[in-house]
């Protein structure tokens, strides 16, 4: 056991695997959760919380760890509730897809004698709420933590057992740095699949039924990461506005120059550019970020692969 | 047996597919291929070909259908050289991603006693070549068909049966609406995730070890489609441009839309895009064109779907 009472304030699909994933390894002593809508609570109690809470300032109440898993948008209202409750020692920690923003909101509601991890596991699927959580969401994948430089030691080594007992990977980084690293691998992309679904939806030429039934040949792929939950990316965007905005200039300015090599019919642009592509999937295929399976498994097997 | 002699000319991820699919229900007689590569054509007669031969003229000669499956830039040099060879009566067809184009390029060489069926199957995987090739790729997936209007019915019909017996969805079209179609949902998807993935190649301050490292929250899925076939993309940009640029100009302006959104901080705006966008891809899975499963079900499944 790594934390004795463990606080899960949000209680959707990070903080439901993460309750899985310490019921399973035997890592929290107790679980206690809360979440605004009194339904989640009720499916929290029913799968995975000993202990559900009426008020975050209630879970919260010796407490060892405290993790935040509420929209990016939420944190600082939660933090300034749960502040004067938190017990001396403990660990707060967020799950934030943004960290500049979520340190500037909680930070200042954090008492002195707590110490506050900041962390981003790089893990999801398209579905969420308290029944979509499963305790392997996290093997193998990577969980950002973006400690201050006075960071307490022993506080963010018992946080890095924590995510490693629950099958993560643990890198640390400095918060500007998170943020533009994550607008490249997944603020951007997720921006760009929501836009390509928002041209499908509004074709007149091609039908709705059409984009569906065709999606196979591409589009599809863009629609599982455009299913995600609204309000979680609403507030990343908003929040995370500098680094997104830099790197969707940059996206515009290279699809642009394929634009220009299709109009101007460069082929040989187009080959060496679609070649380059390759090397880079291959790269995220050996580092077991990804299935090696074509089509990500969804087809059968080929029979020889040589 | 639907066909006595099936000709596969270009022995790739398709063609290879349609002979194991051939072969596991008893469809043709004969299965002859011819690839520009002794390499493919040695491997070809291993694995999936009952015959190949030295040029295409031979492979075509008695064929009853002949399959074009050469990348589009190809067909029209391959129809030139088979034109004088074909059988008549013969049915021929290709699989190019592009519709017009090929029309263009083949159409002129083919004797008037021979029925041109164009096709596109909307099928595929990231991987190419001779071993790519699997029985069940068609499975449940549309194959476009984009017969002239004078086409000859019977001919049309026996190509459908075939097509239904590899396991695939027929539907007709007429030719320039298949290519503006194929630029919703293909072509710009696929010029969009080449587009992505260079922009992470190119930056400087996000290395290409952590673009690959935390590929998983989001970037992964635009790798997988920015892995296809070089030749092949190139191919279809060259020869479908018109569409392409017609809805890569709408994505462009979709995407400044979303950026300025973001800019301007309109939380309203993203969340009713974001939600809006959910549909379509309920569609898609209750179409039956992708799975429902978490993350393409690369992820263990939910203890309770509840």
């Amino acid at each position: 056991m790594i934390y004795p009472r463990v606080a899960l304030i949000g209680l959707g699909l990070i903080a439901s695997s993460m309750a899985h994933a310490m019921r399973a390894g035997g890592l929290a002593g107790e679980i206690v959760g809360y979440a605004r809508s009194p339904e989640t609570r009720a499916v929290a109690k029913d799968l995975f919380c000993d202990r559900v809470t009426e008020t975050a300032a209630e879970a919260v109440r010796d407490a060892d760890l405290v993790v935040l898993a509420v929209p990016v948008g939420a944190m600082g209202e939660i933090a300034a509730e749960i502040g004067p409750h938190l017990k001396p020692g403990a660990t707060v920690t967020d799950v934030g897809s943004v960290k500049q923003a979520v340190v500037d909101a909680v930070a200042p509601h954090m008492p002195a004698d707590v110490h506050f991890i900041p962390g981003h596991p790089l893990a999801g699927t398209e579905y969420s709420g308290p029944r979509s959580g499963f305790a392997t969401l996290f093997r193998n994948r990577w969980w950002l933590l973006t400690p201050a430089p006075e960071a307490d030691a022993d506080a963010v080594a018992r946080l890095r057992a924590l995510l490693v007992a629950m099958g993560a990977n643990v890198d640390e980084m400095d918060v500007e740095h998170h943020d533009l690293v994550l607008a490249v691998v997944s603020h951007v992309p997720h921006a760009i699949a929501y836009t390509m679904v928002g041209v499908a939806d509004h074709m007149r030429r091609v039908s709705q039924q059409e984009v569906i039934k065709y999606s196979a040949s591409g589009f599809r792929d863009f629609t599982r990461i455009a299913a995600s939950d609204p309000v979680m990316w609403r507030d990343v965007f908003l929040t995370n506005k500098e680094a997104v905005l830099d790197i969707l200039g940059r996206f515009a300015e290279e699809l642009f120059v394929l634009q220009r090599a299709i109009r101007m019919g460069d082929g040989d642009h187009l080959h060496a550019y679609f070649t380059r592509t390759r090397a880079i999937r291959r790269g995220i295929i050996e580092a077991g970020q990804d299935t090696a399976a074509p089509d990500f498994g969804r087809s059968a097997p080929p029979p020889d692969k040589g």
